[in-house]
């Protein structure tokens, strides 16, 4: 009898942001090992929000995955169980193809082997994974932080957010601002992150706020959310700043465009713009581990995780990010 | 009995966009050398496109000057007629408060010493002046332009585009493209500044044209004009590509904001845009002399000029560099 395995998959197509009920975790058959590669347990996978645009078939031109039928995507991380390749059975490895199921299979150039060590697995979907390449590439590629930068980051609770300010803070940076929705993502973010301050946008009069906190300007800006956002940080911005765009996740479950960036703030400011895609920075992955691994073994570079505990709650902690309700990054342990 | 000069003033403040009419050619006296300073004699003041915003107190925060009595602003070359510093009568030199009157005073730090050779002293407000260095400042310094790199620029008949497409070509670009209104301007944009192509936005299907000229990709654009402009420069940029925002012409004469540039375009071309304020560069003026003077020298970096003869021919020649008539660098020759 063909070993099965449960898969967690859209139950219909999607016409607006995902909610639990639009999924279905159904038993399915196990994959086959693939000639040249290996059949990954995974142990953990990770949710993203542009998985929400995913999911209707807007994202970057990827078609949505069929429903009843595709693994909801997400990169994930486990143990070779059965191996046709140069890849021994037992080894780490990081896949960007695991989706919502317990077990996926993997051509040898598809997986990245990782070395835990002490780590647990899963700081290679946070802190090491694309969240934290996605921060490297904009802090040490792009923007180029150094000593005495100020850095502002918001959605600075998540895992990109979170990782940007520590990052920057170990390439020197002289104070780091976050920009979170709560009191308690600012907590987090204050406390766990280690940032100087964080602003909560749901406060009343947290313009304001933002403003006295940034009186001295800012140097460097990493953008996650919107445009608007990005604005008003070009509006405390240094002359010469760095901002990085990177997500506009405020637009992810909207049709309509996001506003435009003021061309004359730009030229005002004299700021440098870099759109950031993470898929480029691939090839830079050693690098990436060779500064934060480090730094995350040392404790210095740690990101929360809001952990769903199988599969069966995966879809209810899919509906919570969101809403933008999660508390670190979003994963699934399976 | 004090010695008397002409000068350009403004009859009466300005609501709009200047006109001829708008400007009065006043008797009046000649200004001292002040202590530590010069008297220039001016052999050539530049008109530049700001100057229709600034004479209205709406360039950089700067006032507005006063009707009947300040030179319309300018910059100029001319040869010291009195000295009571260190630079010897008779030296020329470049200034920026010189505005349109046959004498201005400045003092010793105000000028630049220029060494014309056997070029004509207006290059120096072209060429070798503040539109040379923006353009300078663009290609060099910000955009980095090299060996291979594409690039487009609009207003490419004038003295910034103009030169910036020279520059980037000697310094190695493969391909220079221009845009410009006009079969005139364009034909300037080949033959003279000897351009690969240059399309006409007046032509019909310009777009079109356009999108054939760029079907490669560019992977550096010149922006001078609009925020439309730029970001349909973004839509035709390979992956990587930077654009400089130099300037805002379209919008000078208007008091609408520009369009915003979109956020989506620059993630999605992983662009990077940088903002330029000319004035920043003063202080590389003698790298880009050194750079720029050996190719105006060997009529390798050549703009047209586009002279009022004479003070009482100013005004008509302002009102036409307002419209955006003239042809090659809006100069007057004292």
């Amino acid at each position: 009898m063909t070993p099965t395995m449960q898969q967690g998959v859209l139950g219909a197509p999607l016409e607006q942001s995902p909610r639990a009920g639009d999924f279905a975790i159904v038993e399915t058959a196990r994959p086959a090992c693939p000639e040249g590669g290996v059949l990954v347990q995974l142990s953990h996978v990770s949710m993203d929000p542009y998985v929400g645009a995913r999911l209707r078939g807007r994202h970057m031109g990827e078609a949505a995955p069929e429903p009843m039928r595709d693994a909801i995507p997400g990169h994930g991380v486990g143990v070779v169980a059965e191996s046709r390749c140069a890849i021994a059975e037992g080894t780490h490895v990081h896949l960007m193809g695991a989706g919502w199921r317990q077990y996926a299979p993997a051509l040898e150039g598809e997986v990245r082997v990782i070395k835990p060590g002490a780590l647990p697995p899963s700081v290679f979907l946070s802190a090491l994974g694309m969240p934290g390449l996605t921060a490297w590439a904009g802090m040490t590629q792009l923007a180029r932080v150094g000593a005495g930068d100020v850095v502002l980051v918001d959605a600075a609770a998540g895992a990109v957010g979170g990782a940007v300010g520590q990052i920057a803070r170990a390439r020197g940076a002289a104070r780091v601002i976050g920009i979170a929705g709560g009191a308690d993502k600012c907590a987090l973010v204050r406390d766990t992150y280690g940032f100087d301050a964080c602003i909560d946008y749901r406060a009343d009069s947290w313009r304001e706020a933002l403003a006295a906190e940034l009186a001295g300007g800012i140097s460097v800006h990493f953008e996650n959310v919107s445009s608007e956002l990005l604005t008003l940080a070009l509006t405390h911005m240094k002359p010469y700043g760095r901002a990085v765009l990177c997500g506009l996740a405020a637009h992810y479950q909207s049709d309509a465009p996001a506003p435009g960036i003021p061309f004359g703030l730009i030229i005002g400011k004299r700021a440098s713009l870099h759109g950031l895609v993470v898929y480029d920075f691939y090839d830079r992955w050693d690098a990436f581990l060779a500064e934060c691994q480090p730094l995350a073994q040392a404790g210095r570079l740690v990101i929360a995780e809001d952990v769903a505990d199988g599969l069966a709650a995966a879809p209810e902690t899919f509906e919570r990010l969101m809403a933008g309700r999660n508390r670190g990054k979003a994963l699934i342990a399976l």
